[in-house]
């Protein structure tokens, strides 16, 4: 524990294996330190301390009485050493001493102890909760499960260690619907992935054309030998043939007219949706059931999963669901997906998601990134939540990316994979730059792959696939970019360019991001760097290596220019290595 | 409520009563209140509402289950129409009438509420909590408490509310302190009023030189004829001579040679005061029994006490006696008199003390006191800290008033009855500017009030007591000066001159203060009011009355004139008059 200043003091302690804790913190007072203190002044101000002796020898002997045997003999032999007047120094030193202190501070009266009321919780969760890089791919676009194995080699190349399939789950016909989400299906549509459940199964049955469970247990087989973990979607509603409408009812919230009520938002009504009611009567078998979908996948070792609209359920199912699952597998982790407010979205951080969607998506101007990511760095947010930036998603296309193109593409996958250690994309669509919206003003993709099979060219020579595999492979080989607490921004005199660096504790990896935010010019400036912030010294020139670019520049003090080229490369990634050769390092200089 | 933004939402409740409350938040869904909003669409885009209708039966017959009989009937005959298809315009005028809202509203369905898990304390003070002006005296000086009744018409008249009296106990003998805290007493040596108990009584006895409880009483009623209250000093501490040492030597701590253990800094020793041990494994009934003291004098009436230095006892106990004695006595105040830490001093208010003495007595800068005032008032601190401002303590001689003299006794009476509600002096020290230290560097008095008897001219001319009587009518008269949470800082141009105003909520009162800080040369500048803050117009004219020197100033705009002179007025107090007549105001300009 070390003072703050104020009465505060902050301490710190170790948690060596994951899993759920709760800590407290309890005070005491220290009367012994209290008279040891005091016996400093008593004996160099030359004072008689025959009594003051005594005193120190009963409280030495109350420590006794709460000791260990050996340790209450030490103590003893202490005590009879301040009982004696005739060595008074060796008394004087005896009692001045580091010895005795420690053997007394380890059996503390705790008789008043006050404690805090309060028990907090801490999750400690296994590394890929705080560095992971994830791929979004719709399974049936590569065929069955087994054509999905011949995608893996593709994924795992750019350097991808998390792969999210969208549910796998056989697919309801009533309401179904069509492509670009028209309000009825052709006999061939094949049905939004969400729509889950039919007359084959419901959350803990694979779609039939996808494949057997044997397929998928091969393919987590295979991704595994990849370095891939693979995602699934936990997406908690039924579509009106899913079986637990006919062996459930109970579990719908149920109309006057005999109906069960479909999904709303006034006047909308999505009638392919039948939202679970968690609040029915029968809301503990509800929930046990949801428990065990959980526990289904994880006993075939799923061990990440990415949650639908988790801010639509009840809270408490969340707090409890999660609990239980990671009181027996403290390795799941679950990635909320809410777009929400933000109370809304920290609120489910709390109740124990370990990862969560942002609204990174739609934050493109230097102000507002830079405001958003203090807020979830440097504000009470990084002690719970843990960002997940995505540039896009199967739902949203942002507008920046429709208007500005493969430029946009690059800015954005490189802001979202150095700004936070968690980051992913949807792709194909991603790297190939898909980015048609279904009409002007909508986020949604045209012929979107939620109602759609879409063949990718992956081959494509206008693929970023290759700038990706760098940009992850920076990731990997810089330790400063895999935390998210350490994020400084750093000012530049153009308002299109964001400056922000990332460094470790020990200060032996360093990065700095500088970023053209303007798709459609070239940009060019000045950088004011805080070099204390990132522990350089003002006075020492430094190389700044763009791994992204592979130039090395020599730079010194906090001001250096920079010209950012969109149509090429919109930022480097600098690397800072600290001992550029100067003059002085020549041996013909002594 | 009111929502605030970002999920938060605002609420008030009134307390109609004195007294200690506790209250915490419950949130629950209103599914009316929703169906409700959803149905205003419904109807708009003219959908088939003959379901949803039944759906709201349904609701409203749920409410009826948990409505009294009588509102029962009404609801169950809103369901009614609610069911009848053939009258639609009857039907949605009901279903979006706020009558049917209204009585749905009184009868919610609790079931999945979410409380926060804490009370949350509250207490309600009397007025004299927040409004009061004190004045310390220490009776033998007046000769014995019937000579103090002569006293009362001049602290009345200089408008004080509250007259504290040091301790009015036996005062011990052995290791009695002489005059200026000299190590030993001449024999005709009065001793400290801190000093508590003798051979002829405690805690609950009074100083026979002073008199009787009969003539307290008598001295309680003259007071209360005067509008004055008399608030005690509890001094929770004991001389050798206490009869609590004979009797419960329990209550203290012992040294291992036989001793009751004295006062200590170290290395500085008071052995003429013996703490209590409010840990001794009999605290149980030292803790009664100091309650028993408490519950004592206010047997004989007094409702204010005057807490010395509470931070030297348990907390607990302080949390315990307040609690226990506020119960029964809700009308009871007490000071705490903790010039400690700040963490130590807000918590002392948490634990139920009504005011504390503050930090204004060594501040007198311009950027300290409005760092701290605004610490007071604009943070957190505002809910549980109620400050009392002591310019001076019989204990506290501050260097400034040591240094400058007159001028800085009016300047740091003017700031104590006007940045806070609660202030108070230490008198006739006060009001006849005695500014003697014992030795250069010293905050001790010479001759100090606390070693013997003073004999005060309180007639001399040189006496603030005319200005006095002046403040503290004008706090009286204008309400804006009876509330600490108003208090706003405004700007001006000079170092040395702080400018703040108070005003009422409704902008009935306004006062605006300008207080010369440099007691020894004439400062003048420009103010920069913040107008808006205290309701006025930039545009229009107002007049600065000043309640002090009766000057009234045509003001206009946020920038004013001011020049102070310390010899005379340090300060103006300016009542700020809106009505100020224009040309346009006289008959003939129309």
């Amino acid at each position: 524990m070390t003072l703050v200043g104020g009465d505060r003091w902050r301490g710190e302690f170790p948690v060596a294996r994951i899993g759920q804790y709760r800590y407290t913190v309890e005070g005491w007072i220290d009367r012994f330190a209290t008279w040891r203190k005091a016996m400093f002044k008593r004996i160099e101000s030359a004072q008689d301390v025959r009594v003051e002796c005594l005193i120190g020898a009963e409280l030495i002997e109350e420590a006794a009485a709460r000791a260990t045997e050996e340790d209450a003999l030490q103590l003893r032999d202490f005590a009879n050493i301040l009982h004696d007047d005739s060595d008074r120094e060796g008394r004087n030193r005896a009692v001045l001493g580091d010895d005795l202190a420690a053997l007394v501070q380890r059996y503390p009266d705790r008789r008043f102890a006050t404690r805090y009321e309060k028990e907090l919780p801490l999750v400690v969760d296994r590394e890929r909760a705080g560095f992971s890089t994830w791929y979004e791919l719709f399974p049936r676009s590569c065929g069955t499960l087994r054509d999905c194995e011949a995608r893996l080699p593709y994924v795992a190349a750019m350097g991808f260690d998390v792969l999210y399939l969208p549910p796998i789950h056989p697919i309801g016909h009533t309401f179904r619907k069509g492509k670009n989400n028209e309000v009825s299906a052709a006999d061939d549509d094949v049905g939004s992935p969400w729509a889950i459940g039919s007359d084959v199964g419901g959350h803990t049955s694979i779609h039939p054309k996808l494949g057997t469970l044997d397929d998928f247990q091969r393919l987590m087989a295979k991704a595994t030998e990849h370095g891939i973990e693979i995602a699934l979607d936990l997406a908690f509603q039924c579509s009106p043939d899913h079986p637990y409408v006919r062996q459930h009812p109970e579990w719908f919230r149920m109309r006057p007219d005999g109906t069960i009520q479909y999904a709303e938002n006034p006047p909308k009504k999505y009638q392919d949706i039948f939202p679970l009611d968690f609040e029915s009567p029968q809301w503990r078998e509800l929930w046990e059931e949801l428990k065990r979908v959980v526990l289904f996948w994880i006993d075939q070792g799923v061990r990440i999963f990415r949650v639908d609209n988790p801010h639509t359920k009840a809270f408490p199912f969340w707090e409890w669901m999660i609990g239980e699952v990671k009181s027996e597998y403290p390795d799941v982790l679950f990635l909320a997906e809410a777009f929400t407010r933000p109370a809304v979205m920290y609120r489910l951080a709390k109740l124990g998601f370990s990862q969560s969607y942002t609204y990174f998506t739609w934050r493109n101007g230097k102000d507002e990134l830079t405001t958003y990511f203090r807020e979830l760095t440097e504000t009470g947010v990084r002690e719970y939540f843990r960002a997940n930036l995505w540039p896009n998603t199967p739902d949203i296309l942002p507008e920046f990316l429709q208007a500005a193109g493969r430029a946009a593409f690059i800015t954005r996958l490189i802001l979202a994979a150095t700004l936070m250690p968690n980051y992913g994309i949807y792709g194909p669509a991603f790297e190939l730059c898909e980015n048609t919206p279904r009409e002007p003003g909508s986020e949604e993709y045209l012929n979107s792959e939620k109602y759609e099979i879409r063949h990718w060219d992956t081959d494509s020579s206008a693929s970023l696939k290759h700038l990706i595999s760098r940009i992850n492979r920076i990731r990997r080989e810089n330790p400063a970019l895999q935390n998210a607490g350490n994020l400084r921004f750093h000012e530049t005199d153009n308002p299109e360019v964001i400056c922000y660096s990332k460094a470790t504790t020990d200060l032996t990896d360093i990065v700095i991001v500088i970023c053209n935010l303007d798709p459609y010019h070239t940009q060019r400036g000045w950088l004011k760097l805080d070099l204390a912030s990132i522990g350089l010294d003002a006075n020492r020139a430094f190389q700044a290596h763009d791994l992204l670019g592979e130039g090395r520049y020599p730079w010194h003090g906090p001001r250096n220019y920079f010209e950012l080229v969109p149509e090429s490369l919109p930022a480097h990634i600098m690397k800072v290595r600290k001992w550029v050769r100067t003059e002085r390092d020549f041996d013909y200089y002594l």
